[in-house]
This record gives C-alpha cells, sequence and structure tokens, in this order.
C-alpha cells in the first residue's frame, strides 16, 4: 500500500510535501537539542482530508527519510505505512496527536519533546510565568500544565485540548511527562517548542538567583497583540 | 530598487562590503548559541552616510545571505530593500538601533539577542557585578540594566542611549527583554554579545554557590586601561 | 596474533560485525556529550563464546575504528589486540564489564561514562527518583547508587551486578564515580547511558526550584510494561 | 625574521612540529567550549632550549595556522614573530606562560583558559574538593585556588608556580580569573583543562542540591597512584 486507496494525485502530492517538511522539521528538534534517542516527534495535518502524517515509532532520527513518514487517518490508523511499508507503525505518541486534531481545527501541526527545562517546570507541575518579552511575543501569557495522564487511550489528548482551548499559548506542559505544542503549521508548532524550551531556560535560570519582575498584564496584550501581526514578512 | 537612489560608488561598494560582513556576523551569533530560530540581529552603520545595514525581519539564520540585507536610513526607513525586494521588512528592532546610531555617533554596530544567561539577570533587574578580570578588560565595571520598554516607539533605543551614555559598558541588559550591546563596529558589538553571555553565565554559577569576592575599582580601572590600549595586534 | 587461535570463521565475522559497531557507538557517547577525553567506553559480550570486545584503554575517541577494539575473555585477559597489536591494553575498566558478563548471562552489552548530571547524583549518594514518565518507560523505577568501590578488583563489578540484580532499572549510579548501563545488546545499554543523563538533568533541574511530584507506583509499572512490551517497530 | 638566528636544523625542525601540535590543541579547547571569541592559549616549551612557542595575541581560533605562532625566549621576548611577521605580538598572557617555564623545569606546556564552571570556583576564592575517581586520577586531591593577581608583570606567574609547587594537581584557579593548567607536554596540560572543567562543572551541579560524599585521602593517593602509572597504553 503506498498511499490512501482514496487519494487523488492532488492530496497525494500535498502529502508527499508533508513528508518532506517532517523530514526537515525532525532535523530541527535535533539541532536544537530538545530531543535524545528517539523521543519526541513532529505531525501534520492533510489540509482538507481526515488525515495526518507522524514520524514512525522507534525510528533513529538519522534515518528518517521523507519516506518513513506515516500517514493515518484522524484517529491514528495506519492508511500508509513509512517506507511503504504496512506494519510500520506510526509514534505512540499518535493518539494523543490524532486526538488534538479531531477537536481543534484550526491545528495544522503537533509536536511533542521532552526538552529538560520544559519538562523540569511538568515535573513539578508548575507553570511559567510570562516574565519575558519573548513571551509576551509567541505565548502572550503563561505557559501552562496540563495534567498526568497515560499513554494508551485518549486521556493525554483530552489534556492537551482542555489546557489549550482558549489559551493564547501554543504550548502545554503535560505533568510529568513533557511539552506539547500546536500550531497552524507543523513548522508554526515547532517554533513554539523550540521557543517554549528557551523561555522555560531562561526564566528557569533567572528565578535560581531571586524573584523575578513580573509584566504588566497590559503589556503582554500589547507585545503578543503586535507579534502576532507585525512580525516577520 | 537596488541602492539609495543618491549613492555613489565608493558608497554603494561599502554597503556592499557591510552586508557580507554582516552574513558573517549572523554566523557567529547562531555558533555561540545567543539566538533561536530568528530572535536576534546585527547591523552596522555605513560611515560617513545617514545610512545602516540590518538583518531582514523573521529570516531564519540559514537563508541569510548578504543581499538579504536591508539598508535603511537613520529612521529605519528601507532604502533598499533586501534580496532587490522593496518591500522586505528590516529587524523589527530596527527602531531601536536607528535610535543608537543617530544619539552616538561613536557607535557602529549594534547587536541584540535574548542570550539566555544575560537575559535571566534581565529579568531579576539586577546588573552584572564586576567580579572577573575579563569583565574588568572588557565592559570596565558592572554590566548595568535598562528601563523596561515596549517595542513600536522610541522607548527601547532611548533607554539603550541614557543607560549606555557615560558608561564604559558596550552592554545593556533591557528589562524582562535581552541585552543590546553596541561598538565602534559591528564585529566589535558582536564581540560584546558574546563576551556579554559568557560573564553572564560564569557570575550567575558561581553565586549559585556562595558569595563572590569583588575586584578593587582601582584594579578594574587598570584591567580596563591595558586591554583597550594593549592587548591584541 | 589476529584472532582467537580456536576461533571459527562464524565468531570471526562474530567479532567483525561487533567491532564496527562499537565503532559506531563510541561515536554516539561523543555525540550526547557523555565522555571527554578518553574517559568511557562500551564493550558487547560475542554471543555464545566466553569472551567479549572493548576499547582500548586511553586511546582517543576520534583514532578509534573498528580494528583498535581488543578482544578478551570473560576475566579481561586479551586474546586479540585492537589493530593487531597483541600489547594494546583493553579499557581499564575492562575488569568491571567481564563481572558483569560472568554474572549476568542476560547481558549483551556494557556501557559507563561520567556523564555530568548522573555522576552528581553519584556523589551525594542519591538514587534519581521516578519523577519522569521516560524513567518509567526506560528505567521502571528509581536509578539507583552502586557501593563505592577502587578500580583494580572485582569491587566495581560486584556493585554493579549486586546493585542490578532483581532491579528493573539497566542503570546505576556508582558512588563518587559514576554511571554503569546493561542491555541485551550494547546499543541498548548506549541508549541506557543516553538516557540515564537526560532523566538525571532533568530531575536535577526540576529540584533546584521546588519539590518534585511523584508519580504512583501503579503508573510507573503501567508505563515501563508497555514501553518494554509496545513501543518501536 | 623567519627562525631564531642561532637555531640548528633539529630546533628548526623540532619548532616546526609544536607550531603543528599546537594548531591542533587550540581546536582542542574550542570543541570542548573552553574558550570564546579569542580568550585562552596554549604553549609549548621547546626541548632544552631557553624557547617557547605560544599563540598570537588576540586572533580568532579560526584563524589560526601553524606558521601563526610566536616563538619567544623565556622571558616572552619574541624571537620569530608568527606568520614570519616579527612584529605579530604573543599572546597577553606569555609572561605568565614564560614564569613557569623559567621556574618548573618539568613543565613542558602550559594552557591558559576562562572555561565557566572552573572559573565560578575561582570567583569564590574556593578550591575544588576532591569527590571524583576522575578526580583522584588526574589530579590527585582537590583543585587549588591561586592569588588574585594583574596582567602586566611576573605576578600571575609567581601565583600559578606558588600554588603547584608540590602540589599534585596539574591546575589552578586563579583567582577571579580562571583557570591555569601544567603537564609534561602541551597535550597533557589540554588534557588537565579539559578535566579541569569537566570536573568543576560535576562538583557543581551535585553541590547544588546537597552535601556530597567525600573520599578518604587513601583511596585518593591509591586512584593517582594507579592511573599516573597503569592508566593509558
Amino acid at each position: 500500500m503506498n498511499a490512501p486507496e482514496s487519494a487523488t494525485p492532488a492530496v497525494m502530492a500535498a502529502i508527499a510535501g508533508i513528508r518532506e517538511e517532517l523530514c526537515t522539521l525532525h532535523a530541527e528538534l535535533v539541532r536544537y537539542e530538545l530531543v535524545v534517542w528517539t523521543a519526541g516527534n513532529v505531525s501534520a495535518r492533510v489540509p482538507g482530508e481526515d488525515l495526518m502524517v507522524i514520524k514512525p515509532s522507534g525510528v533513529d532520527y538519522d534515518r528518517l527519510t521523507p519516506e518513513a513518514m506515516v500517514v493515518t487517518d484522524l484517529h491514528g490508523i495506519p492508511v500508509d505505512g513509512g517506507w511503504g511499508n504496512p506494519d510500520l507503525a506510526p509514534s505512540s505518541d499518535t493518539a494523543a496527536h490524532a486526538y488534538v486534531y479531531r477537536h481543534m481545527p484550526e491545528v495544522g501541526g503537533v509536536v511533542h519533546t521532552h526538552s529538560s527545562y520544559a519538562t523540569a517546570w511538568a515535573v513539578r507541575g508548575e507553570p511559567i510565568p510570562c516574565v519575558l518579552t519573548m513571551m509576551g511575543d509567541e505565548f502572550g501569557g503563561e505557559i501552562p500544565v496540563g495534567p498526568f495522564a497515560l499513554i494508551g487511550d485518549d486521556s493525554i489528548g483530552r489534556g492537551i485540548v482542555e489546557t489549550l482551548s482558549g489559551s493564547r499559548s501554543p504550548a502545554v506542559l503535560m505533568q510529568n511527562h513533557g511539552p506539547f505544542t500546536i500550531g497552524p503549521t507543523a513548522r508554526a508548532a515547532v517554533k513554539a517548542a523550540v521557543l517554549c524550551e528557551e523561555v522555560a531556560r531562561t526564566v528557569h535560570l533567572s528565578r535560581e538567583l531571586g524573584p523575578l519582575i513580573p509584566i504588566d498584564s497590559a503589556h503582554i496584550d500589547s507585545l503578543h497583540q503586535r507579534y502576532q501581526n507585525v512580525y516577520g514578512q
């Protein structure tokens, strides 16, 4: 099986492009040292289809190719295994990604890592306070903590969706586990994962040596508003 | 539009050289891990002209080429967009850089990062005390903190200029934001950014485990005097 | 002497494959910054033989080739020196590796490093508490501390075996020394070494700023059970 | 001037070999992140001659070539400038290196860095306690602190020699400044610099979270004795 049976040429082309992009984006997780060994993954929704593409389970980042990525439906059932192998299992976090796509239609990409500083906050169950202009820009406030949840059913996905619905933050720190980030695209979700670890680290370091100066919520609103609408090209 | 309309061949050659240099210097920010994603920038004054050159907004460091750099006037208005594109926006920090060039004629280069340890001091609003011979050499005393300021007008630039005028330090830690550094050249400002993070890190680590031994102010004067006049070739 | 005198072609082919694999795996120790200079080593059992293969003593990682690896018996006596040189001494930790292979027949690979965060716990003689889902997955509980032991006899090997026998953890933190990890294969032992440092770091960072939320032992059992039986391909 | 005027072909060949070695060794300082920008240097004695070879002042590590290294006498007076340029100044730390060679005839190499964790101990004026088997091996006890000393005369060199004479440690932490390490060869001094930072970091991390378990001095003697006489090939 090389593609979903009913896929049109346009959908197949879209999937091919997404596979390339996911390969590039997993390399960003490695470059920014957000993952070790095989412990982290990026997925992307196939726009307009009930399909997503995700990393195969337990495969080294060095061995990932576009063809390795697994296409599944939005319940995580593989419809096109990586490397043309229908038995290649998708990431063990697939159920959580799929739950997000089913319940947050505006989300086009999801990232999961165990990046060290972000996870350190998650082990204390403590949100990261918004004390950096960079946090106002990207997260629009604190980065919240989600519930403890075991892998194996919809608990993790539900925890992500309940925590992020109505929040401006694209990142949630799942308790005792690690961050999940979302975005309109997989690239935006990777950017949120990179900045989540960066701000987790900077705020951690700052608090090691004394109290932090807060930022007024009106200033946070202003930073977030400007960054989301003016920054970049 | 490929160059300021009134530019002479000599000015155009100077701009071409600056674009090359800025490309090299942004790679130094990446190498020393002072920036993630697109969050940091270097600019240079065009000597003798009311012009500066700066990174375009929101462009990945990997994609930067000399041609990508944007030439603006000293109010940050683009006069030659990067990649020959008049609509390529300069860095969102351009107004702060431009303010510095307008008010500090001795400055030839400006750098802004959110490097982690320097920013950690800025979140507490705490200057870095001068307890390292390397700090005496390069900064001639503590590294001061500048005010909280929002992006969008001259507040950041004014905060930088007011804090650094009359200081021997080429670095200021803008509260809740991150360091800005200046120098007679863009390369000197990048060196100050690298050393700012290095000393922020070393002094942070030292203070984690106990009180720091101060350095006499007369010794700091002596170190600074020697380094600024004798070091190097 | 180029091979154990009694080796069959099949054993010699197995040894050649193991030498290649060990060369690749030592590069992983370097990549994940678990070792500096020459201070860390990986070994592998030759399946079905009373033989093991290990790094030569004091040789830079950059200079390691498959041919450099030393074949010894399970008391650490060289039977085929690296680079065809019968006098090339095996790692000074060979006795500890050999002791493990003699007393734990299920072990196919052993790794020793002085990775910083794991060793930091070992200097306090403190086990790493299981507060991360990643720790439940890979270690099935806390990472235990082994006794202080001097190099030169079987003390280190005995300390490793006594601590790990009956534990689900493939890692032990030898007091004032550093981690040893085991696995069914050398690759699995390297994975355990990488994850040991990763969780040592994350739990360290978390505890710097406050108390940690524990994970129920029933949840740890569930995580470990699932990861050992379902994860990967 | 391309060589000391009185140099024999054998001495000139020795100097050429040392220049190559120093080029390689400065790259090790960069690889292990012991230095930033131009702030660190390695020197080597020319065996049997009153000569030494050292890095030129303020030159980027990327631009260093064997030919860039400066040959001086043992008072730091250049006798063969780098790149054949008699005016190329040697490292601003040359006087300290030269003092060591004049007063410690057994020393063949000297290294100076401002590596972060080692320097953090130096800012508190606190020796690093010997709580790691790796420290027993390489340093034979604690790593001592030397006095505060200004650059410009023999104060730094004298502080190094007085602290290290009669110590088993090849490293001294100069107060408010950074580590200097020595060895029978430049490579051995670089190894000591790498291990000095490694143990400074591990012991720092350990002490952040609680009290350290000491190692008996008899055990330290035993570790040091064995490592100096048995380790390696």
